[in-house]
């Protein structure tokens, strides 16, 4: 289970070791908006608990409806599934990868799924010189190696760095015309400053070699809906995906709070505003103090680098659960160490606590 | 997507296809208890959709608490899933079965599962001269042409009938003894006259060549949920499967939904009473019809077979759909031609209308 233990936000296990209960925790590690699950989710929710006592549409129409209004592209290019992990799972196990090149440090489950597959994982390392940029013509220089999929997440996790929307046409074009699939992981997206300029659901229509994955996890912080949707580029990748979907994997709860919550603009808005305001003043702070560097995010939480003192990142953590805060030791990542955590905003409030302690310990050190 | 048309219980497209909204059919082809959702399911959910906005604890600690509680075994012993379907495609990927056998007529999920990967299904066929019981020595008889997986749904679907505690232990050791791996579907069990007679439970510590599969859409009326457990009997199977499973697939209602249902007694006591009730109702109606014969059921629907006249299985699903009345046409399962069809009980209300439609269809015969 080292591949679930790997992953942010494991409050539970977090509060039992800690004597806290789940609600105590304050979770600066799972990368979710603070504003909650919207209002609208959970009104939508009570109004059709009846519908629970069918089978959710195996085709889902009307959620895919909304989904295709809310991404502007047509139904037929998505699928639901049970949150994003399903679709990373059955978009790999469509293709089949050979050589997958994942540009990392990132999240776990891409490898463990390739890996599961009997493919083989080729890490591109992002440079920390370049503060985790990528180097786009030494990308496409390496891809060269016989590699069939790329994985990107983008804004990518933990780096916080988005790759922006001419950027990734070139990088497309390259894999096209080098028979590279390119699946590019959107969770964060929402969450950019722009996203127009970061969102690569515009080229689906321009390339057949591309597979987009999103969720509701994060941005309409509804983690426990299990609910994704991937966009894909060619009716072959879609049905080779659907034949190997179990049915009704989405809940009815998933779908129910799905339609309602692609048409909250109302909550979208607040949230890309606290957002915004938060990233603003949590990175500015940190900014300020010597003993960290801050690797400026386009996303809704900041990687950062301790670059003076005793403290590492496993004492960090361990030093603030016992505030009840829970953070990221990000040294689990490749490439990292254990000078590096990760921290996501929350509110000003939340975030002002954090920024506190933290200094607090820092000033104390290692004790 | 035939494996999903595949189902009873589409509703929608049967809605779609006869300009009728999903809530004006009445459905007595997905073997759903009628009492619907348990209002303490309902209540759960309401009072925590707040959870919605943090991650179910992958390691569904306090579920497989309730549920061991409710099958009287060990909490090491429980997988959770997204309904039993995600179970049974996780336990067929863990053990790879090379020759699966399968009781059959059968639902279809399970020929789908071994043959996506790679896996040759031979297909027991139940004699309909025994009444589709299972002739216990012949089956083993069968099982010696080199069979790696032998998989049963008990009570089986669409015949109805079960196989008994006692008969179950003898497939068990002739199949431990020969290598045999049984996978024991038991989505019907809860509907029997007596479980303590037919479920494989109490065996699990017995053998370590069984796993059985349950789940929530049936007796519980929560298709809606995607909730699914599986009872293993070794730790290896276990982390095999667990190995294999998307992080959290059971999404947070589910859990609190499970949570409440597990212990909800009254809902399961009325339920197991109205099932009893309706089936000696609408059995021994049908079985005064002389151009129906009925395969005596020990669960919640009943498969019957026309006898005489002209009436098809296809024609009297048409017509009793003009009516808003949704039936199985059991002419795609394998084995039963279109003098097929299966109906599970409802309310009497609901049964008794369904019985005078049918006797004024075939008393018209086909116009």
């Amino acid at each position: 289970m080292s591949s679930k233990s790997g992953h942010g936000g494991n409050i539970y296990q977090a509060a039992k070791e800690h004597g806290f209960s789940e609600e105590q925790i304050i979770d600066y590690s799972g990368n979710i908006n603070p504003l909650g699950v919207p209002r609208t989710v959970k009104e939508a929710i009570i109004e059709k608990l009846d519908m629970l006592s069918i089978y959710p549409d195996p085709e889902y129409h009307s959620l895919k409806k909304v989904v295709s209004e809310y991404v502007n592209t047509s139904q037929d290019n998505i699928i639901i599934g049970n949150g994003a992990t399903e679709l990373i799972s059955l978009f790999i196990k469509s293709i089949k990868p050979q050589k997958a090149m994942l540009i990392s440090p990132a999240y776990s489950e891409y490898e463990r799924e390739v890996t599961l597959l009997g493919g083989q994982v080729i890490r591109y390392r992002l440079k920390e010189e370049l503060s985790f940029k990528l180097d786009i013509d030494n990308l496409l220089e390496q891809l060269k190696m016989g590699v069939d999929l790329l994985i990107i997440c983008n804004p990518n996790n933990p780096t916080g760095q988005a790759i922006y929307l001419e950027e990734m046409r070139k990088i497309l074009g390259f894999c096209r015309a080098n028979d590279i699939f390119v699946m590019i992981d959107e969770t964060y997206v929402e969450f950019t400053r722009n996203i127009e300029k970061v969102t690569s659901i515009p080229l689906i229509n321009e390339f057949n070699n591309l597979f987009i994955i999103r969720g509701v996890s994060k941005f309409f912080s509804a983690p426990g809906l299990r609910l994704g949707y991937g966009v894909v580029s060619s009716k072959e990748l879609r049905k080779s995906i659907e034949d190997r979907k179990d049915p009704w994997s989405a809940n009815t709860m998933a779908v129910v709070g799905g339609e309602a919550l692609f048409t909250d603009y109302h909550y979208m808005d607040n949230a890309k505003r606290l957002i915004n305001e938060e990233r603003e003043y949590v990175t500015s702070f940190l900014k300020e103090l010597p003993y960290i560097k801050v690797f400026e995010p386009d996303s809704n939480f900041v990687l950062c680098k301790i670059v003076e003192g005793d403290v590492r990142a496993d004492y960090l953590k361990r030093s603030l659960l016992e505030k009840g805060m829970l953070i990221r030791d990000a040294s689990s990542f490749p490439f990292l160490d254990n000078t590096f955590f990760r921290v996501c905003f929350l509110t000003r409030d939340q975030n002002k606590r954090l920024l506190e302690e933290l200094v607090l310990i820092f000033n104390k050190g290692v004790v």
